[in-house]
C-alpha cells in the first residue's frame, strides 16, 4: 500500500485523503489552522458513498514532521499555491532522501498548474488531477461530500506534450479508483486540462458577474449564445497551442449541462463564502497560453477584467 | 420663436423642454402617466443654471391634441420609443397638414434611433441630438438637474453620410443654445453618435455588470484594460462603417474620464432604478452595424449578452 501525503484538508484534499485512508493507505496530512481541531477531533467526511470518521489521523502544521511518503498530494486552492508549494517541496525531498521517487499530483483548477509546482520542485514525477466532484469544506475537519467525485489523472510534461499512460499514472489512478470514486488516466494531460477549460471558462465567470446558476445561463438566449461562444473560444484557444478538441465536444458540453441539476459553480461557491476566486489559474493562464500562439481570446479576457474588479474588491 | 413638440417630460424632455419654455417658445408636451399632475401642478427644473418653474403648461396624453408645430422633439429612453412614435408621428402629421416642413429631434442614446424614427414618419427632416447631461425625473413633472447640459445636434441621412450643417441643425442649435445650454451642430450625425458610444459603451455595461463607478472602473488595472480595449473595439467597428475616429480620441476619453467627478452612467442609474436597460441601441444596434461591415466586436457583444440577462431578469 503506497503512503501519501496531503497537503490541504479541505473539499478535495479532505476527501480522497480520508477515502484512501479509509481503504487502507497510510495518509499524512498537513493542515494550516485546522491542525490541532483535527487531531482532537478526527476527520469526518458525510458522503452518498458512505460516511467516514478517521481518528488518530496523522497531520501535521510543519510539513517537515511527515514523514517519507510515495505520493505528495497538492490539495489546496491555486489561490493558495504559493503558500503550499514550499510543505509539498518539502515532503518530496525528504521522501527523496531515503530513496524514494517521489510522485507529485496535483489537485486543482486551471492550466499550467503542474508547471508552477514541477518548477519548485527537485526529482519528482508530478502528475496533474482533474476532480470533477460537488464537495465543501463545511468545518475543521469536517467535509461535505454532495456528487459525484471521479478523478482524471495525467502526468506532466514541460513541453506539454502527450506522456502516456505511465506508470506513476497507473499507480494513483489505480489507489483512487480502489477508494470507490472513479478514476482514469489520460495520456495527454495539457489536452485534458483544455478540455476541462471548455467547461470552467465558459460557467466560472458568468456565474458569479451575473449571479446565476447554470440552469438560468442556458434559460436565456443571449448568456446561452455567449456560453456556446465563449467554448468555441476555448477550443480555439487549445487549437493556437496544438491542442485539438473535436467540434461535438462543445455541443455535447452543452447538452450535458442542459441536463444536469442545477449547478452552483466552484468560482461562485468561492464568490458567495468571500475566497478569493481562481481566475489566474482559469483564465489568465490559457488567455496567456493563447496569446502566446497568436489565438486572442476576446471574450474570455472581457471575463477575466471584469471578474479582476470583483475579485478585488473582495480580497 | 419656432414652436415645439416635446414628447416625453422625464429627465430630458421636461429639462430641454421647459427651457424652450423659459426662453419664451412655446411648447407642448405629450406625457403618458403625469399629464394631469402636470396640469395641475406645473413643470418644475431644479437646476445649477437657474430653477424654473412652469405653470399653466400645454401638456397633453393624446398627440392627436397637440396644435402644428415646428419642431416635434422625441425625448424618451430608446425603450420606450415603440409607445412614443406614433405621438411623434401623429405630430409630425398635422403639423405637415397646415404646411410647416416639420423638423424631428431625436435626443436620445445609441445608434439607428433616428433610422428607426425616420421610418416611422412621412415628410420630416429627421436629427438627431445628443445630451451630455446629468439629470434625473425624481417625481411627476419634476426634473432635478445636477450638471452639464451640452447637445450635439446633426441631421439623418438615410445612406449613414455626413449632411453637413443644414438649415434644420442651425435652427435647433440656436435655439437650444438660446436657453442657456450650450449646443453646437456636427456635419457628420453618424459619427458623432459612433464617437459618443466609445465612452457609452466602455462604461454604461461595466457600471452595471460590476456595479462600479467609472471612477473604480479607472482605478482597477484590470477594468481600466478592458474599458481601453473596448473603446478601441468601437473606434474598429465605427472603421468597419466607413467612420473615422483619430486614434488620440481613445486617450482623450480615458483622460477625461480619469478627471471627471465619479459618475454613475445613465445605465446604471436605470439599473438601480430596476427600469430596463438601453441595451439594443447602446450594444445591439453597433453590434450589428460592424458586423455588417465585416467586424466582429466581441468584448462588446460579451458585455451585451450578459447585460441581457440582467436585463430579462429585471423586466
Amino acid at each position: 500500500m503506497r503512503r501519501y501525503g496531503v497537503v490541504g484538508v479541505g473539499a478535495i484534499g479532505g476527501f480522497y485523503g480520508a477515502r484512501l485512508a479509509d481503504a487502507g493507505h497510510e495518509v499524512h496530512f498537513v493542515a494550516r489552522s485546522d491542525t490541532d481541531h483535527i487531531r482532537a477531533n478526527g476527520l469526518g467526511v458525510e458522503s452518498p458513498l458512505g460516511d467516514i470518521h478517521l481518528d488518530g489521523v496523522s497531520v501535521f502544521s510543519d510539513a517537515a514532521e511527515v514523514p517519507p511518503v510515495d505520493v505528495v498530494v497538492l490539495a489546496v486552492k491555486t489561490t493558495d499555491t504559493d503558500v503550499a508549494l514550499p510543505a509539498v517541496a518539502e515532503i518530496a525531498r525528504r521522501s527523496a532522501d531515503v530513496d524514494i521517487d517521489p510522485i507529485v499530483i496535483v489537485l486543482q483548477n486551471g492550466l499550467g498548474v503542474e508547471a508552477q509546482v514541477a518548477g519548485a520542485l527537485g526529482r519528482a514525477t508530478v502528475l496533474g488531477g482533474m476532480c470533477f466532484i460537488c464537495s465543501q469544506k463545511v468545518g475543521p475537519g469536517h467535509i461535505r461530500h454532495l456528487d459525484y467525485g471521479r478523478v482524471t489523472v495525467g502526468e506532466h510534461r514541460a513541453d506539454g506534450g502527450a506522456a502516456g499512460i505511465t506508470p506513476a499514472v497507473s499507480a494513483v489512478v489505480e489507489d483512487l479508483a480502489g477508494t470507490g470514486v472513479g478514476a482514469v488516466g489520460i495520456e495527454h494531460l495539457e489536452a485534458g486540462r483544455w478540455r476541462k477549460l471548455v467547461w470552467n471558462i465558459a460557467y466560472n465567470g458568468l456565474s458569479v458577474l451575473l449571479d446565476a446558476g447554470t440552469d438560468e445561463l442556458m434559460a436565456d438566449t443571449g448568456t446561452r449564445a455567449l456560453v456556446e461562444e465563449l467554448m468555441w473560444e476555448v477550443v480555439a484557444g487549445a487549437a493556437a497551442r496544438g491542442v485539438v478538441i473535436e467540434g461535438d465536444f462543445v455541443e455535447a458540453m452543452l447538452r450535458d449541462t442542459e441536463t444536469m441539476i442545477p449547478y452552483a459553480t466552484s468560482m461562485k461557491l468561492d464568490h458567495d463564502a468571500r475566497r478569493p476566486l481562481e481566475i489566474e489559474a482559469i483564465y489568465a493562464a490559457p488567455i496567456a497560453v493563447a496569446r502566446a500562439g497568436g489565438y486572442e481570446m476576446a471574450r474570455t479576457e472581457t471575463l477575466y477584467r471584469a471578474l479582476q474588479l470583483i475579485d478585488n474588491g473582495a480580497r
